[in-house]
């Protein structure tokens, strides 16, 4: 028997007392042990609830308890679960987390830890909710050079973007209804400004990578200026508008950003609606593969940190290797990497916006007074300086991924 | 060091060498050691290949050298392979195989053997190429009671409907064009019957029950009696035609079948294109995750059995779990299954085929002189007791997939 700690009773951590215990059978012939959740760490008490008897407050009756050798982290924040976390793995006690956080601003430290102290450090749940995502790239596609990893990465922004594109609707309007439904937050920017995808893509391009991509180092700009007229523009030309967080591995060095895309019907990313999510991974001799699934939801993830429990059961005194070095991993300015852009602006500009922009496609939709226009392939400061220089001529751009 | 025997230097044998030294040092970083290719196992010398002083032509010579400890088997049939499988297995050299023949067919006895000889029998490569699915079965989705498996598992097949729907071609001569560009065999049954479809989701279904889904117990049909009509229909009802393999968790048991079926654009299963497969899987908690890739080609499956061999030479000496026994699984009678029905008929003969299928829907597309129908929910065998009933009166019928 393996006994188990919950740090945090919320959404994910209840979540994972449910999975464990609703598919108790199958979890425990799997975990090839007997799972047994001994406590729960929160601040309240849940009186009536079926675990009552299992909260703890204080956290060393967790660290103190030799007989706990796996604790899940589904706290939140960097604080607390810096600390608690970083206790455990000095216990040699495996932390599994869904925590993207931590992850991403800790995860080489992490990793150090359990390795010196012959446990894991398992975040499958941090990225992709229950896609499992991470575990394949580290276990799954270790044949490959990973060349490039874009995904659709936060599912509020993309539930935004697919009613905008399928209802015609406002940004605000969408993110109001999102917000009632509760797939939005009330204070929603770590969403819509694209913070949620950048902590979740500098984990994927780390492993990409084998080192630190550094989430502050990553260009970051979120959907709140796309709007209505700019899907009828994708519309009209067969693309859709994504919010996109990539890495890649350029000639020169790594890009990893997260900005929102025209990306075409061909994309398998294209279809991924709602509050999906999908992660498509290139490698140099597999070619594309996608990983597509429910992003969020407290059981999807909730599974996931119990599929990294379950490797660690099958696995006690033995760190699991994952490549992932404390080594900072330079990136490309982005300035110098080279695409095409998409282009609104008013028809009464035309003349205007087409000579900056010279060898553009125009495309134009019928009764209405802007048009639109894709550039050919430049490097972003080139772009930007003529986009500046055309001031209020133009109305907005949206850079366009192959 | 490790070393490791490639059995047949095919086009997939020859990839495996092909990535093994192509990513060289990720490889051998991914597997903790230096990974050696030893020897090449074929019936013709390659002079002038790099690798031509590796070939062997008696399997003994490798069998018989304790210093190989993994072997590729990229033979293919079941009658060599199976005996050089089982040598290896029974000496504790573990094999990672690319061989869904072997698998479907023998896949527990080989597991027992290398569970016996504390090595590893691993298959990623038997389905889905270079698509990350047997692994993610077996050591991802483990939080996750696997309620179904829904998969476009051949390429050739794939391919050959794609063309039909986007071009509007007909059966025959899209499978010539693909016989051209090499795509498809000459002998294409194994593909367009459904078989090899069959085989692969023999495998899902066995590791999803935990027990055998015996392939001969599938129902299986294939693709020759698709027309271009049909897609005509399809493409009126905003559906695709699509060969898939599925296997189900029904209250009565599990239901296992290929067959062509029409799906809804709303599946993520819709947009799989050209020679692309895709596996949906729905699992209790987490709900649907799409796993999507090329399905063949030489240097996706290789790299999925190098990341076998990755694995095995991470646990040496160690036999992973795989939860697949012996005990066959019985399947439910898919004459007892229910689900809708495509009927197209000609249109002369409207009254009689709609008295038959009261409360169908109709589907008519201008300037045609036949017309199609969806019945409602119904048992297999109740459709196909008043479709035979109908005679000549009927020119096709398409199961329906929710």
């Amino acid at each position: 028997m393996i006994h188990v700690a919950v740090l945090g009773y919320g959404t994910v951590g209840s979540g994972v007392v449910e999975v464990i215990e609703g598919n108790k059978a199958l979890v425990n012939k799997r975990a090839l042990t007997e799972l047994n959740i001994k406590y729960i760490l929160d601040l309240m008490d849940f009186p009536g609830d079926p675990y009552e008897n299992k909260v703890v407050h204080d956290v060393n009756v967790i660290l103190d308890d030799p007989e706990v050798s796996i604790v899940c982290e589904t706290m939140g924040g960097v604080r607390a679960a810096y600390e608690f976390t970083k206790k455990a793995l000095l216990k040699g006690k495996s932390v599994c987390t869904s925590n993207k956080e931590m992850v991403a601003k800790y995860g080489p430290e992490m990793l150090q830890l359990a390795k010196e102290n012959n446990c894991n450090y398992l975040f499958e749940a941090s990225v992709g909710g229950g896609i499992p995502i991470i575990r394949p790239i580290n276990e799954a596609l270790t044949a490959e050079k990973l060349e490039a990893i874009t995904g659709i990465l936060n599912g509020t922004t993309n539930y935004i973007l697919t009613k905008m594109q399928n209802e015609g609707a406002k940004f605000e309007d969408v993110l109001k209804q999102a917000q009632d439904l509760g797939y939005a937050e009330l204070h929603p920017e770590a969403d819509i400004e694209g913070f949620d995808a950048c902590r979740k893509i500098a984990i994927l391009s780390s492993l990409m990578v084998g080192k630190t991509v550094n989430y502050e180092d990553i260009y970051t700009e979120g959907i709140t200026k796309i709007t209505a007229d700019d899907f009828v523009y994708a519309k009209a030309m067969g693309k859709s508008i994504k919010l996109l967080a990539m890495s890649k591995a350029l000639e020169n060095g790594t890009l990893a950003m997260v900005s929102p895309c025209m990306i075409d019907a061909s994309s398998p990313l294209y279809m991924v609606q709602d509050v999906f999510n999908a992660v498509l991974v290139r490698g140099n001799m597999l070619g594309d593969a996608m990983f597509y699934g429910k992003g969020a939801g407290k059981l999807a993830t909730a599974s996931a940190v119990v599929a990294d429990v379950i490797e660690c059961a099958r696995n006690m005194d033995t760190t699991l290797p994952i490549f992932w070095d404390a080594e900072v991993e330079k990136l490309v300015d982005i300035a110098d990497v080279e695409r095409a852009f998409f282009v609104r602006a008013k028809a009464a500009d035309k003349a205007a916006v087409l000579a900056a922009f010279g060898g553009a496609e125009v495309v134009e939709v019928a009764g209405r007074d802007d048009f639109a226009l894709v550039t050919s392939v430049m490097k972003e400061k080139d772009f930007a300086a003529k986009y500046e220089a055309l001031g209020d001529k133009v109305i907005t751009r949206i850079r366009i991924e192959a």
